[in-house]
């Protein structure tokens, strides 16, 4: 978009239009997300109230991103007039060019609301959902216009973490998947398409593998929360940021991954094959983790370290951008 | 140590001494670690030729990690002075506060090596080993002084990811787990103590599990390799370079970690439960894996590309250390 097509006195009747429907932390960092990308965002939520608030919070995220020079100084004025409130869904979404659902994570809640949606927003316009763990075959199942339904997940928060899981149900469309891939990567994010329906998605199950071990770890008695904390922290987590597991393991042995899987592979099948599946997390958590976690981030202060950890990600991605013009 | 301590034009006699035995990629990169914290290293490997490519090859990394302002310019050359390539074990070993072995992973060899350096090393100095799979509960069981015996794994490359992994055996001596703790602490590193030893210890459980999960989505169909290795590299692994597992998701709800595992830990039992176990991993390389990843890097250029992930861990500490002056 060329500076001259930008109307600095108001919304910009030329700017092509993102419904945020669902206005909490996940709605507002998507809210942040498009507005960056120089699309108009315009929120619904069930709640009224909502919506106000969301628009504060929204700003709130866009002046800390130019304090991190994610966004050009001055920048934030301009896309905050492309935020737009609307007093209901069927104005939120008939100027839409794509939808982002971020309700209740609720299987009749989606159901609803996505019908509601379908109805009202442009044929053929997708409909992605924020949910963590439902699919779109739960929730779409009886909506008319179910082909463009599918599931767009991000991770925490999506405006400072750029992957977003793409699931579609068996009857999502080639042709929604492909238009949310592209506006996807056309805003920055960097999505992972699942080709299929699998409990957890991706991101969740890989995090999910990790957490049960960890919490074996702790169980066990082998190291404290803090240490293995560390091990990922200052360790796998590093390598983790800059390239996938994969990635890692075949830059890890002279011949690549094929020397890796031979030197390696029988020891990590002989500590699959050890492993006890944890014990109920929530009794791991009574014997000194919980308590380690709030001594040092209380509950009390959590939105506070929450800010902070938002913080620590726009330094890395300041960090990763102009490590990218570098290269 | 002050700067009027430092010899400029010779190895500083007053510098101590660390003992860098096996002089592979390993010993390479902790040679570094000690260095630049101010020690002198001196060199042994089996292979004596093995020690002056070694010492080329630390030079170099020296050079890389000035080129990233992780040491401050001119101090190269100082540091090159504290290389010192010793002709005989005895003489690597005689005088230095702490031995690091990384030789051959093989527990004879490691027995061997580690009774013949207990023999020439001062009293109670420790012997850490590099091994990232053999306890020393296995080659340290018949060594005279296997008290001063422990694992010391570090995650490669120990001079860019600083997480190390402390194992004791049972007959590991309490001042021999403090010293090397504290030892490495000093020397910026962030050591993860384990109670016990664990096969895989907790850097490869947390790895293995991961990676079992990713071998298990692939061979399923769900997402193609490089889709999950972007999950990781655009996803988790950004939040884990910051903060490690059980953090995370301390942060993940307004409730912290008893929420958080209330609401989602249902989801990841299931999620466990479903676990099929992968297949061998050997047979997953062969649809497809191998070919993706040698088409990204070729076997040939390997090193370049270890260099290119090098230097990207060399500008994420740099951006790491600035962060943590600001804050």
């Amino acid at each position: 978009m060329s500076s001259d097509e930008v109307n600095k006195d108001g919304p910009n009747t030329s700017t092509q239009t993102i419904a945020i429907i669902g206005c909490g932390l996940i709605g507002q960092a998507w809210a942040v997300v498009f507005l960056k990308a120089g699309f108009r965002a315009v929120l619904y939520d069930l709640d009224q109230a909502a919506t106000s608030q969301a628009r504060d919070a929204i700003v709130g995220r866009l002046i800390d991103l130019a304090s991190y020079q994610l966004l050009e100084p001055g920048e934030v004025e301009r896309l905050e007039s492309n935020i737009v409130i609307a007093p209901e869904l069927k104005v939120a979404v008939q100027d839409a060019i794509y939808v982002q659902e971020s309700g209740a994570e609720n299987v009749d809640v989606k159901a609803t609301l996505t019908a509601e949606i379908d109805q009202f927003a442009q044929k053929d316009v997708p409909i992605g959902s924020s949910t963590s763990g439902i699919p779109a075959s739960d929730y779409a199942v009886d909506v008319q216009g179910r082909h463009r339904c599918l599931v767009a997940h991000p991770i925490n928060p999506p405006h400072l973490v750029p992957a977003v899981e793409l699931v579609p149900s068996p009857w999502t469309s080639q042709a929604t998947i492909n238009t949310v891939s592209e506006l996807m990567h056309s805003v920055g994010q960097s999505p992972v398409l699942l080709q299929k329906e699998v409990d957890g998605f991706v991101v969740n199950r890989l995090q999910g593998a990790l957490l049960t071990e960890a919490f074996s770890l702790l169980e066990q008695g082998v190291a404290s929360a803090e240490d293995i904390d560390k091990a990922i922290a200052d360790g796998l987590g590093l390598r983790w940021s800059i390239m996938g597991p994969f990635e890692t393991i075949h830059l890890n042995a002279p011949g690549g991954i094929a020397q890796y899987v031979e030197r390696y592979g029988p020891l990590y099948r002989k500590m699959i094959e050890q492993n006890t599946s944890a014990e109920d997390w929530r009794i791991i958590l009574n014997k000194g983790l919980e308590q380690a976690l709030c001594d040092k981030h209380a509950i009390a202060d959590l939105a506070s370290s929450q800010a902070e950890r938002d913080r620590a990600l726009m330094a890395l991605l300041a960090h990763r951008q102009s490590a990218n013009k570098r290269s």
